[in-house]
Parts: structure tokens; sequence; C-alpha cells
């Protein structure tokens, strides 16, 4: 194992929204309703604003898993947009491992639901085929925090970087000099004690 | 004590904030920051909802407490607007009890921070001159959970009812056909888990 | 208050089931999935053992709320179901009064989705109008635990008593004697350990 | 409800031990097993040292439920035991009451397994026969802390003590110098921090 | 019960200070050694800052129970200090009855170590001598959140009123404006959070 | 240590269930008891439905250790069975590591009880001769949390997957057109909130 | 890394018990007293069982630190017993490592308070000199859960074994066979469920 | 990895605080406000004690994250001090390196707010180039345990050793003998336990 810093570059990052969807979301309690969702539409906002190409994956809308969540949809309206058929890995579908490599990049930014499984088994794929892989744990959830913990324990061993949207966030930005305005508001969005801190700033200054 | 279900009327509710300061906030720690101020933007949601008068009252906003979180502020520009000028229990703050007095109600919704002092002070006077008070305790905070749960149980032993928000909206509301859209919209708004109930529903219906 | 034991008697108890459905359950997370849904059948169980009356009511089944879940249906396919229009409070919904009524008795076992509403109001109500209340307390589930807390200090205030299914069946039992084995057999399905503890016994005896 | 303080008298108390068997303990998950087994052979060795009579009491012994723990049979080889037919509340037991009522005491001192049913049925009874009743909440087990708080709720309501076996022992005492070193011996057996400190003393004095 | 609020007055309370020793606080697991020393002193601040009549009582100082920690000692050189013989109840002893006596003073503010025995006890009995009894709950500590949960409900059952330091505090000064700097100061020393708000306006004023 | 996948693969797997026996499952408290009961049976379910070679193994089941749990017994009458004469560590037990080698597979699926002990030792001496070993962690349970945590640490650290049942179930699965049926059902008994989407779905299509 | 399993083996594992003084244990808590004492008492009891070479040693037993615990004392009254001068790390004192070489034995059992520094320390030194180091973490205690958890993290990282009392037992008896009777008793005496399991056998076999 | 025990030598080490912001610090909710400033001051205090170079550095002090806490100010008025112009990880920053490298040390001591970040950020760069990095992981704060969890993971894995302010301090200080009273005094201001302990002896001696 190389010491090199795995460090997100976003120039070279990507991506990946797996499995949002409005039925399988109510699998998930190792985060309460609320948390998991502003953490996934965290991770929504900046990948916006990072301009960071999305691919957004769903398995079987039609049936009980239900459709993906219509923020996201929203939010990235011209997304590579894969309907898995079948595929419970994300990586055994072509059309998703496509998309990827037609971004050129070799960061993948992941979360999903739940993360044992549609998290855990494109991390395992894609590091084994070299990537360098950002697990977003916070908007990632899964069925308890039992789960939750050994799936970690087996994406960390295999060398998965275990992150949260908000380190991701300050990791792809750098400097605040980039645009103070803009990582300012988004964190004021999903920061609640962080918006807090500049509404009690600003009756100040 | 009488057997009297004492239960909540919207002809006869006024909500009353307290102290719901940007300073203040990050004293709470028995909530999350994103669970709680979703609690607190949810009364705020249903007060304006069910037409409910509604009275703010703020204490030193100039200083280190900072100003009222700005979105109650724009939720209720015409509310009565009480920066008490330095007594603790709103309810020793004449203008406070007046604006209450005014609303000819004589049952009192209360949420605030923190919860031992801002909430249990003016619900523990209003008991006393024979209100009937109804604590929203998923929208009041305090330092830790042994606080809360001290606090809770003295208001609880001097009668004061513990609600939730949930609760408040619906036994308000009453009946679902007095409403059906307006509430389901204030649900799906606050309630991740019941927005997908709604969207996995829309996709299928 | 009077001093008296208010002691469950199998022929003054009647069940009410309220709004155990499909969609509702998803809101539920102060119990595990698997622990509510043993906790529900399980009293379930011992209504039906006990040939305790029981009535079901649900609240919108064709929306998102989604139906009674199947196997209390099943369970129970000639106990009256009243599917409510649009009151929230069932205690507000004639009929379902008009069903406890008809049976004649005064001790109500209850349980809900989700217990600050479902089964709080008709809680709250039924004491006020006399009758003894035993909530099952898990067997109502709710959004976290923080508001089962609230939940159970209103109720309790109010004169409810706090139970579990398996004080229930005991209370009602009353006397091991009156039926070993169907007391057993119902206990063995539903505690785990203690399906255990007789097959260790039997493999020993 | 009078102010008096119910206040335990050695002369005045008994102790009653429900169902402390092999078997049931292995339902009790609201105490780790160690914690558990400390606090009630904690108790048993305060009944002793204070001289109180004591009463056990177990149900079907032959069955799954398993033997009392040999411990208290040996602490206690003299003490009525009531080895119950069939009644799961230890109250409808005709020679369980009269083994109370020979001890002409009127402060029931009470623990067992489980708390939801074992505890509070007798407990329950016992106070509406007029009894003052103490229940040692750290010497009764149950299935988790959901239902324990449940079970401690409709206990307390209905006018029992809750207590934990280190209060019992200190309120019989009354006064350290009735027998230091009786006490001192006591506490040092069950609380290992009182015992450190008195080994970190024993080694300066 | 009559539904006056229990209003903490500083002309009529007295502060109880009940075996703070240095062996007996390690006894305390309720809360972490940080969080209990800095709410004990927070009582002492408060104590002080409002001249209030303080009364010091331990218990075996001499043995491995140790010292009154040292900080309190300082803060209170003056005030009564009663060295129990061996009475566990503080209120069994004269010297300690009388010194509150000779306060005039009808309301006590009680803290101590341990919660369900050194602070239980005594305000069981003041209640029932028709004091107002004010329980700091985290200035009392005791060996883990099961005790000091029954210790609570024993207490506020009997009419105890469940409170903080912080609380304790504010109902004593009513209005900031008697004392701005000497509250904001004492808050200060003993809360974080507020110190940080403080010096973040500083900053910006 | 290579980068390689270590992927299930239901050709090469063989499941094996350590001393999950009546008497020994009494231990286990890292779980509660539905819990556990829940995860294991779902383990056994999973392995007939992917027709994995199942080996049981157990300790001393004549004594107090108790019989195989006689659900596993029903659902695999005719897999190999190992009644260890009293080696701890099934992999020093020939018949034991024979009845895996006669499956001519090197993955291995690994539950049991207790985690620390009868999975841990074989799972280490597993992949010291070379076999790729994957623990379900939910289906194995132990004395408490802390037991856990260590014993997953271990495990972890010498190369042992961690993973739950269901991630076992998707990765042997591959893809849902294998058998959507099938594998819906075996979800749909075994995770409450996926039946109720099921549920909900079929009540609307 | 190599792939052996790092296996205990009676024959060459020598136990070393850093620290168990009275006071020093006044600090720990991440574990109960309760608990802590049992898994200390445990581990000297198989030490004794196995007949392991056992080494005691202590930091300045005649401040406040205090004596070692007399159980450890009257356990091993011909133990090496090196009180160290002044030396934090266990190792850095020659005398300890001297009486651990003159064994010739090369695996290390450790336990010892607190966990951070008197385990961590020796552990890591021990391994660096190529000892096989097996932490028993639940008979080491230190000040929180945090900490623990980043003590065990380290001394995971470096190589060391996270072990508990139970599976050090285990793994040295190997076969129940080699002493059927005296495990059982080493367990029965420190499990109370397993004792359990054993007197309801008895009682019926 | 090679086995070589990364150990702290006071000779070789640095101290980093980074981001100790009034603002900033309202975010972490990890550890309980008064645990994280105790911790804080802890490591202030031991680099002082032990002469450590010490370098500060903060991230916009005229905004809302607030000026560096006016403690740390007062122990280091010397300290290198760097105001981040924008850069968020501060190894980014080209004066806060060369602040470290004219130490011409090669260990680094670092804490800071948030964990994730301003703490994860520079310890990776700082590895990456070849230093040894120790994270004291009890001065350092973040959102909650999920974010803190995974942020441990991602530095551990990396190389960093994770420790507490104690460990640390006692690895720097090896041998009580280098000043007994300075290291006790140190403890004694930080950890109450301990100062209870020497309080209890000085009592005695």
């Amino acid at each position: 194992m190389s010491n090199d810093y795995k460090r997100l570059n976003k120039d070279d990052a990507v991506v990946l929204l797996v499995d949002h969807q409005t039925g399988l979301i109510s699998l998930v309690q190792d985060f309460s309703p609320n948390e998991f969702k502003n953490n996934v539409l965290a991770l929504g906002d900046l990948a916006k604003f990072f301009g960071l190409p999305t691919i957004l994956t769903t398995s079987f809308e039609q049936g009980p898993n239900g459709p993906l969540v219509p923020e996201l949809k929203e939010l990235f309206p011209d997304a590579p947009y894969i309907a898995r058929p079948g595929q419970i890995n994300a990586w055994d579908n072509e059309d998703f491992v496509k998309a990827i490599k037609a971004t050129g990049r070799k960061q993948l930014i992941i979360a999903g639901v739940v993360t044992d499984v549609c998290v855990a088994f494109p991390t395992l794929s894609a590091i084994a085929e070299g990537y360098e892989v950002f697990v977003v744990t916070d908007a990632s959830g899964t069925f308890n925090e039992t789960v939750q913990q050994a799936a970690w324990a087996r994406m960390s061993a295999a060398g998965a970087q275990l992150m949260n949207w908000f380190s991701v966030a300050c990791e792809l930005h750098r400097d605040w000099r980039n645009d103070i305005e803009g990582l300012g508001n988004l964190l004021s969005q999903r920061i609640p004690n962080y918006r807090n801190l500049m509404n009690s700033y600003a009756a100040l200054k």
C-alpha cells in the first residue's frame, strides 16, 4: 500500500447515486429520515456546485422499490440515468460502467441505499479495477448500525476512503477563495448551526 | 384532577415561540441540528396552516444570543413580537401576557430554547393562571437529555401536556376531510418517509 | 384517584388495532421492524387465544397509507372493520365507538401506529368517557424515542395503564392451569428465548 | 395522596423474591447478566443482614422455567417457599398472601423476573389492599428497556416506590452506627468501587 | 395537589450540599467526571452569586468516603458544616435540620452523592415536613442511569421539583437586568458554548 | 494484499452453521432475541434458496448447551451434521474439515454462537489454510457489543470479509432476473419493511 | 503480513496484569464496575487454571494510585511482582521485561488500567520486539468509550490481537475433553447465564 | 508496513492546533461542550508542560467562524499563528508547513475542529510527506459520531496513530520521575477522578 494521499480532485471525480428510491429508503434506519434526506440532498447540491459529472442508477422503479426521489431527478435532469434491468451490483451493468468511463475520471464518489449492497458492491468492483473510491457514508443508509459497521469495515479493508458529504465538499473545494459565497451558501442550506453562525454574524457586522 | 381530555381546539389555541435565536440554538444538544430545525419549522408551518394566532418573543437579540432565526421572522411578519428587555420567564413580561390575553384563547402551544427555562417557566406560570398548556417537546431544545428529562418531568407533574409537532397538527386538524391536500402537503414537507410514501403512491396510481 | 388495581379481565376486555397499515408502518422507528412486527402479531395472537372481541380500523387505505397488514386481516376475518373516512381520532368515528359499545365491555386494550396520534387520541377520549384503557406500548410505534416518551407521559398522566403484550397476555390468563399448552405455545412463537428454554427442556425430560 | 414519607422500617418490612429461576432469568435483557446477578444477590444479602422475613416463590420449577437460583435457596433455607401451582400473580396464591400476613408487616420489598408481570402484578394487588410496596428495580429484570420503562410507569402511577437495592439497604439501616462493619462489609461485597475505596484507605491508615 | 407554581425565590431559598466527598464521587457513573464536576461547581457558583445561605454536610470524612471536595470548602468557608456522626439521611441529624430552620427559609435546593440516598432521603423527609424541595438533578450523581431514573421517579412522585443548575440560576435571577454582567459571567464559566457565543460577539461588536 | 474483490460465488460457497444451540443462544446479548432468530433463519433460508451445501456442527448437545435449534434441523435434514466430541474450534475436528473439503468449495460463509469463539476460531484457521471467509455478522451472536467489536476487529484484521445475511444473499444472487419471485419471497419473509412495500404495491398495481 | 493464525498456545503464553490498582480503577468508565471486576477476576482465574506464568506490575502503590486489588495478590502470591519506580510503559522497566524473558514464552496476554496507556504502550513495545500480543479488551479499562475505541484502533493497526477473556480461555483450552469439569467450573463462576444453563440442566438430568 | 513502534518523543514532536474557533466549535456534537473544552485545554496544558513547539492556525477569524478561543491564545502568546487566507487543508498553506519545518521535528501531534476536514486533511498530507502523525481524537470534534467514526477510519487506514490527550501526555513523559509533581498537577487539573484520588490521599497520609 502506497502512502499517497488519495485526495479528491474536482477535475477527476464523478458522483454515483445508487438506488435512492422512495420505497427502498423506507428500509434505512441507521439515520433518522430527516438526517438522511438532508445528507443525500447535500451531496446532490455539492455535485451540482462543483459541476461534477453525476450518474444516477435505479433498480426496478416500477415495483415496490419505488421511483428515484424526485428531488434528485430535478437536480440532475440531464445526467446519465441507468435503470438497471436486474443487476444488483451496478458495476455488473455495462451501461453504468460505460457512463463512468465516458467521463474519463478515476475518482468515484459514491452513495446509495442500502450501504452493504448497493454501495459496497460497486465500490469493491471499482477498486478491483483500479479506481479510487470515496464512500459518502452519511448519504448511504441501511437497516441498522450493526449492518452499517460491517459494511464500512469491509469497504475500508478493501481500500475505500470513508468520508462524509461535508469532507467531500471541503476536499473538492480546496480553498475558500475559489468561491466564498458559493460554498457558504451550500453549507448554510444544509448545516443549521453554520447557518446560525452566519446569521448571528450578519446581524452584528 | 378531572378526567377531561385536554384536547387542542384550533379556535381556542395560540402558539408561543420563545427565544428560537441563532445564538441560543447553538446550546441545544438533545436533538441533532437538522432534526431540531425541521421540528421548529414544522411547528411554524402548522401554526400558519391552521391560522393560529402566534406570538414571538426573544431575549437580548442584540447580544450573543443572536437574532430570531430568519425563517420564523419571515413566516410570521405580522405576529406580535415581544423583545423582552430582561425577563427570563416570558410570563413576567406584561406585553407578552397581554398579547396572549388579546387573543381570548385559553390553550397555549409552546416551544422554545432552552426547554428547562424558556419553555418551562412560562408553562408553569400559565398553568398556575388556569391556562391549558401543550408543550411541543420536539420543537424545544436544551443542553442534553438529562436536562430534557428533568424539565419534562417538572412540567408534566404540574399538568402540562407533553406533545410533539405532529400530534399537535393532528389534534388540531381532527379530520383529514377538512383539508386533505393541505395537511398532506404539510406532512410531506417535514416527514421524509411520508413524502416517500406519497411519491411511491403517485408513481403507481 | 382510587387505589383499585385496574386489572385486565378477559370477560370485560376488547382489543382495538388502529392503523397498522403497510405504508404507515414505514414511519415507525422507535422499534426495529422485526421487533415491531413480532409484537403486533403477538398481540393479534393473544386476542385470538383469549377470544377477545377485536376491532380493526384504518385510515385511507387506498392512498399512501397502504392497506392493513395482511396478517391482521387474516387473523380477524370477521372482526368489525372500520375504514374511517377521515377522522384522525378513531373515537370521533361513530361506527368505531358503536362497535366498542356493542361488545358491552369497559376495558380497552389498544395499539396502533403512530403512538402519539392514533393511539393517544382514542386513549384520551375513552378515558374521558369512563373506560379503562390499557396501552400496548410495544405494539404501538412512532417516529422516534423522543416522541414515544412524550406520548407515553401524556397518556400515563391521564390515567392510561402502560403495558406490553406479554403482560397483557399474563394478566388476562391469570393462571397457567387455565391452558398450559395454549399459553406455552403462544409464548414459544413470539419469545425466542422462551422457545429455547422449552426446547432445551424437551430434549432432556 | 398524603404527603407522608413512605419510609422503610426494618421492623415493618418483608422481602418478596418472585420467580428468580434459572430458566426465566435467560429472558432478562434490561441488565447485563453480571449486573443482574450482583443486584439480586445484594438484595438477598441485605435481607439477611437486617434479619427481614423473606418469602420465596416460584412458578413451575419442574418445567423450562427452571429451579430457583441455588444461591437464593442457600441464603434462605428456612424461608417460606411457595411453589405456585399455576397462579401468575403471586398474590392470587393464598399461601403466598398468608405467609406475608403471618409476618404482621405492612411494607413489602419486592423483586422478581419478569418486572412487568411477576413484580408488577403482586405490587398492584398489594397496594390495592393497603400495603406499602417498594420495588427493587435493579433486582427485577425483563425483556428490554422499553418493557422496563412501561412497567415502572404503571407501578409508579399506582403508588409503588421505585427503589434500588442500595437505597433499600440505606433506608433500612438509618444510621451507620447501628453496625458500621456490617454495612461496610455488605457494600464492599457488592460495589467494587466502594471496595476499592476501602482498600485504598486500609493501605494508608 | 394545588396548581400553584412552586417557584424559586432567592429570599426564601437555601442550598444543601450533601456528601460531595472525594471518595464517594468515584461511585458516580451517571455523569462523566468532567460533566459532574462542572455541574457541582456551577451550583456552588450560583449559591454564592445569589448570596443564598448554604449548608454543607458530610458522612465519615475520615474514612474511605474521603473529605469534602476542596473547591466547595473554599467556596463556603463560613457555611454551617455538619459532619454527620452516622445518620445516612441528613434530615435525621438534628444539627442539619436546625441549620436549615435557622435560615427561616422554606425552599430547599438540594444536590448530593448519591442521588438515590443522600439526596432522595432528605428530600422526602423535607417534603413530609412541608418544605418545597428543588432537586438539582445534574449536580447529583449515582451508580448508573437505571438507579438515577428510579430515584427521580420516587422524588417526583412525592412532589419534588426536578431541576438542573441552569434552570435554578435562571429561576432565582428572574430578570437579566438584576445583574447582566454577573449572570453572564457565571454562565460563561460553566457553559462553554455560551462562552463561545460571548467571545464571538465580543470580537465583532 | 491483492486488490481482488473477494466476491461470493454461489458455485464456490458453502455455509457453516456453528453451535446455534438452544442453551448457548441464551448467552447472546448483542442482538435482541427476535432480531437474532430472524437473522439466523434468514441465513438458513438463503442457503436453501441458493442450494448451497450447508454443514451443521454442535458442541455437547446432551449437556447444558442444548440441542441445535429445531428450525435449522428441519431446514437441513440431510446436511452433514458434526456433533463435536470436544473441540472448541470446529476446524480442529477432522470430520468438519473433511465435510468442507468434500464440497470442493473455497468460499466459506460462516455464522455461529458465540462470535468470538465458535465463529472467530474456525474463521482464522480457514483463512490460514487459504480459504476465503465471509462472516455473517448479524447471524452470529455473543455476550455484548464490546466483545462483538473486538471479535470483528480480530477477524477483519486477519482478512475475513464482514457481511450480513442480506448482503450475502444479494452477492450470491447477482441479478434479480435469475429468480425475481424467489428472492422477493425470501426478503418478504425476513424484512418486514420490504414486505410492507410489496403489499402496498400489490394493493395499488 | 503473513496469513498465519496467531493462535494462543498454553505452553507459549504468559499473562501480564498491569496496574489493576484500587485507586486507578476509579478512573475506569468504559465498563460498569461490576462488569470490570468480573472480567479481571475471570482473567485471573483462567491464568491460574491453565497454569500460565503470570506477571504483576504496579505503579506507585504508596500514593493515590492505591495498592494492587487484593484479589489478584491472593490469586498470585508467588508471581513476579514488579513495583515500577516510575516508568509509565512497563516495557521500559528492565525487571518487567526480564521476568517475561525468563519464561521463555513469546505470546503475551495483557490487560490493565488504563487501556490507552498501561496496556497500549507495552503492547506496542512488545510487538516491535517480535512478540505476539493478545489484548484482553474486557479486562482493560479506561476513561470512556471514545478513548477505548482510539486505543483499540492503535493497537490493532500495529498487529495486536483484540480478544476478550472468554475467547482467551477457549483458545487456550482447545478441547473440552482436556478438562470438562475444570472449564465448566470456570465459566460457571463468571458467566451467570452459563451457570443458569448448568443449573437448569442439573435439575433435569 | 514496518513493525516499529511509532512512539512519541518530546524532542521530536510538535503540536498543531487547527481551527479551535469560537464559532466553529458550535458545530461539534460528538463530545459534550464541557468534555470537549476540557480535552482541548488539557492538550494545551501538556504542550506547555513538555515545552513542545506549538503552532496555531485559524480560518477566517473575522467572519462567522469566530476568533480562536481566548484560552489558547493566552496559553501560546508567542506561538506561530497562521491565519489562513482561504486554504481549507492547513497543509496547503506554505506558512503553516514552513512553521512546522522550522522546528525540525518529524512527529506531529494534531487536533482541531472539525475532525473530518481540519484534522484529517493535514494528517493525510503530512503522512504522505513522511511525517509521523498522532491524532488527538478527544481534542478534535465534529458534527456527530457517524462522521467521527468515518474520519477516524480514513486516518487510521492511512497510517495515523489515533490517540487521546492523556496517552499523548504519558507517552511523552515516559517516567514519572522526570517530574512527579508537574505531571500530577496536570492530571489533577483535567481528570476530576484523579484529583479526587489525590485529595483523598492527601487527607490520609
